[in-house]
């Protein structure tokens, strides 16, 4: 699995992921951007050229925070200001094109353990400096945009130095991996040791562990290793109020489970410095097939019998026609896919267990009309996994707007939930005369649902901000009146949050505010994302 | 599976379960009783001649109380009082044996909807009458005792009438079932429909389906099943501040996990009214069986190679060398059991699959040093599984001291932690001069951990309460000592809950008073439960 371990890179503040994989648009996709009348709408902003605000940290709160983890490690350099800027969402990639650098914070912070983050933790709420706990920074639902109301500066409080395995116990296979650690290093530690997490979530090469946690993150290979909060079985929080320590066993009945409570809360409630997550030995076998079926319906029918009934692949996936045409996953060939829907399964394992659950699955899948596409689709998929969303910056680039959005639901309501959406997004955007591509796939199967994610590709005008706010919200209004969730894996952060407050009603946002009171009274904790203040 | 399916029935007052399913001492058993020189202590007071305390709640709550729910839904008789005192644990019993009747609730109320409920505890805010939410009414842990303590009286508020199944999606495989509905009757009622909620605690024949979710219960197959909090995908909850709906997908990033908050929360946050649940088809095939290890060191690791690397069975139980010995499990033959340790095995489903799944399982048993016992020793645990605790009512008429208690660790804690308990339970009861037999068994397992049950056998002395309080004391300090959990499916109560507090810490703790403060800020839900005032 070495592909898995690259080295640790710096991410640039205006695109996707590592610099080093960027992609250019396939002829096939260019031609298709042509006949769509689709160009460039504008030059972005070079980072070297966005000019930042000045920074509000007062001077005193500076030498104190410098005084707990170092002055090396506070840093105001633009370009370091501007990484921590925002996250990788299209809105925030385009707002940094057009080199608005408002959100950024003033400083950035760098603490070096668990005990420095609980005091910059105890000195920000003297101070009222707000905090946004930054581990990948790769959100896509504005978790990294605080609110400066209120408070005398911002800081992005960078985790990378809280790096590596602190324990790892073979024998409960249970490993504490401290909070910056990224998805390739957590493996390549793991792995050293014969151990791996399973965890492969889009954002793997600039994740890492704390954010994982905070927001709840589910991998590729979910259907057989668990989503990242099924692998938790502890956690060490930092909150102003001091240090929260949970998780005495797998699973237990001491009152509700509070890793529950801290997982998926965005930062809002403290600083996870450390996780300790269920580790598995690395598969011996690793077989990866493509799945072709007639219609998207057929291969839900399918995907859910394997679901309920099993046997279980280790990676379970189906894209709708529209998808599977396009082929956007693939930078090298996009814009020349196939007919049908395209379904993937991977398995991971022993040999023996291997070989049988296939068979098995196998079985299944061509009962239900798949045809089998052998490994090499499925390979393809796999090298690949990671590529896709490399493609949206040459697609800027180009004068197309892409983004993606998700939810879950229960089984029964899949197929009018992709309709509904589908619709929604469509006609908000023919509203402002843009035609556009709604393409979808189920990513993460259990046995009473799935969830959805989805694709829009439209051209991009210079409204382009304003056309997907107002996409965006039929979007989020349609999931809501669906009755199912407002997401699956992205998070709520700023952009989700109105309508996650109708989600658990306000009764539900009062809990949250009550729990946020309690560990952080001064409100720094990345204020405005999940609940409204 | 007609024998899950018993009518419902009133259960006595001041013994375990069902009156039809009361049980004599084995022979076997006597004998060793008279051995230890272990005869009767008291004669208990029967339930119609204990003294209840007079009904504390004004006329005129009683009044808006019965506008609510009916008058015919508002009883004060005494036995149905006595029904609503404490629960099942042994301490729970011998003092409803010694006729103590003091935390006796004033009335019991029986509201036949989730309105009512909201309504009910609306009036007891403004009252000052403090609720105990009773659905099957089986703790062993004291969270059916509140603390009357600066309240106007306590009525225990009966979910019966929220019965039976309010609906099914036989598509998503999920069912919703009123809070009052018993085991067996969800069951009957999901059976009808070719499906199975697949949950059998020891508490079965009496605990409820809202009981299950409130105390995060663990039921017999959970290795196949999983937990009921595993189960749960949506819950509907009458608060004081109005009803908290939860649960739109199967899982999701959307914020903490407010299910996970309610699991576990034993009746203070709120009244959970129906529970919607994962179900799945009724298999059609249930082979048992049992196996024999050399030491429970064996046993251990046989369970856990299972558990970490599968096949798992449906059931996975190990009993240690005491617990087999003695095979208190099956009173027909209790006191005479075998040496070793005694393994079952459990497998459900469609008939290919359990072969192979009970076929590579056998194997890794085998591997392990397990000795196949056979079908016949397996399905007696499964016939008996049910009657096991009917065994003390007549241990502790025949003067014998029987109690359990549990916990929850990593698998490499799982050695030490039986030592220590065990350890520790013996001196405290060896400080009265009290020789006893402490026996243990693995009754859940995970990939990093499994569950500890101990049951403590000694003789009965008048002073038996303080004994145990001492000798339970001792047993949680051991376990607090290793880094356990105070319990895994028992729950915390009034039992655990100085022991819950150090194991969530301080900031935990307050974490659980903010939560209740927002959504019972009057205090009223079965108050002293859990936290502490």
């Amino acid at each position: 699995m070495s592909e898995l371990n690259p080295p640790v890179v710096d991410f640039a503040p205006d695109r996707w992921g590592n610099p080093a994989h960027a992609v250019t648009l396939p002829d096939s996709l260019q031609a298709t951007l042509d006949g769509l009348g689709i160009h460039p709408v504008a030059t972005p902003v070079a980072p070297e050229d966005v000019v930042l605000p000045g920074s509000a940290v007062p001077q005193e709160t500076r030498e104190a925070l410098a005084g707990v983890v170092g002055a090396a490690y506070v840093s105001e350099d633009a370009i370091d200001r501007l990484r921590h800027t925002r996250g990788w969402s299209t809105p925030d990639i385009l707002k940094m094109r057009a080199g608005d650098a408002s959100d950024a914070p003033d400083l950035v912070l760098r603490p070096g353990d668990h005990d420095e983050v609980v005091e910059v933790l105890r000195v920000c709420s003297d101070a009222r400096v707000a905090v946004v706990p930054y581990s990948g920074g790769t959100s896509v639902v504005g978790g990294l945009a605080p609110e400066r109301e209120g408070f005398d500066g911002v800081v992005a409080l960078d985790l990378q130095r809280l790096d590596g395995l602190a324990a790892l116990d073979p024998v409960s296979r249970t490993a504490t991996l401290r909070a910056g650690t990224r998805g390739p290093r957590a493996e390549e530690l793991l792995q050293a040791d014969g151990f791996t997490l399973g965890h492969f979530p889009q954002s793997y090469e600039g994740a890492s562990i704390g954010g994982y946690a905070a927001a709840r993150s589910a991998g590729q290979s979910s259907a057989g290793y668990g989503r990242f909060d099924d692998m938790v079985v502890g956690l060490v929080v930092a909150t102003p109020r001091g240090t929260l320590t949970l998780g005495t066993a797998p699973r237990s009945a001491t009152g509700p489970d509070l890793r529950q409570l801290l997982l998926g809360s965005e930062g809002i409630f403290g600083v996870i410095t450390s996780v300790t997550v269920r580790v598995r030995p690395v598969p011996s076998v690793r077989v990866f097939e493509g799945w072709r079926f007639a219609s998207f319906d057929d291969g839900a029918q399918a995907v859910r019998r394997l679901a309920q009934d099993g046997p279980l692949p280790t990676v379970l996936r189906l894209s709708d026609e529209v998808e599977t045409a396009l082929n956007l996953a693939d930078p090298a060939s996009a814009g020349s896919g196939s007919a049908g829907c395209l379904a993937i399964t991977g398995y991971e394992g022993e040999p023996t267990e291997v070989e049988a659950r296939r068979a098995a699955a196998s079985a299944v899948l061509e009962e239900c009309g798949g045809v089998a596409l052998g490994e090499e689709a499925g390979e393809k998929w796999r090298v690949g996994r990671f590529h896709g969303p490399y493609l949206r910056d040459p697609l800027l680039d180009a004068g197309a707007f892409v983004e993606t959005l998700e939810t879950a639901t229960f089984w029964s309501n899949v197929g009018p939930l992709k309709q509904a959406v589908t619709e929604a997004v469509q006609a908000a955007l023919l509203a402002y005369e843009l035609p556009s591509l709604v393409m979808c796939h189920i990513s993460h199967v259990y046995e009473t649902g799935a969830s959805l994610y989805f694709t829009v590709a439209c051209p991009q005008r210079p409204e382009a901000l304003a056309q997907w706010e107002s996409a965006k919200a039929a979007a989020n209004a349609a999931i809501r009146a669906s009755g199912a969730a407002i997401s699956h894996h992205h998070g709520v952060g700023r952009d989700h949050r109105e309508t996650y407050a109708e989600e658990i009603g306000p009764l539900g946002t009062e809990v949250l505010r009550a729990v946020k009171s309690t560990l952080d009274p001064a409100g720094i904790l990345n204020p405005g994302v999940l609940v409204t203040r």
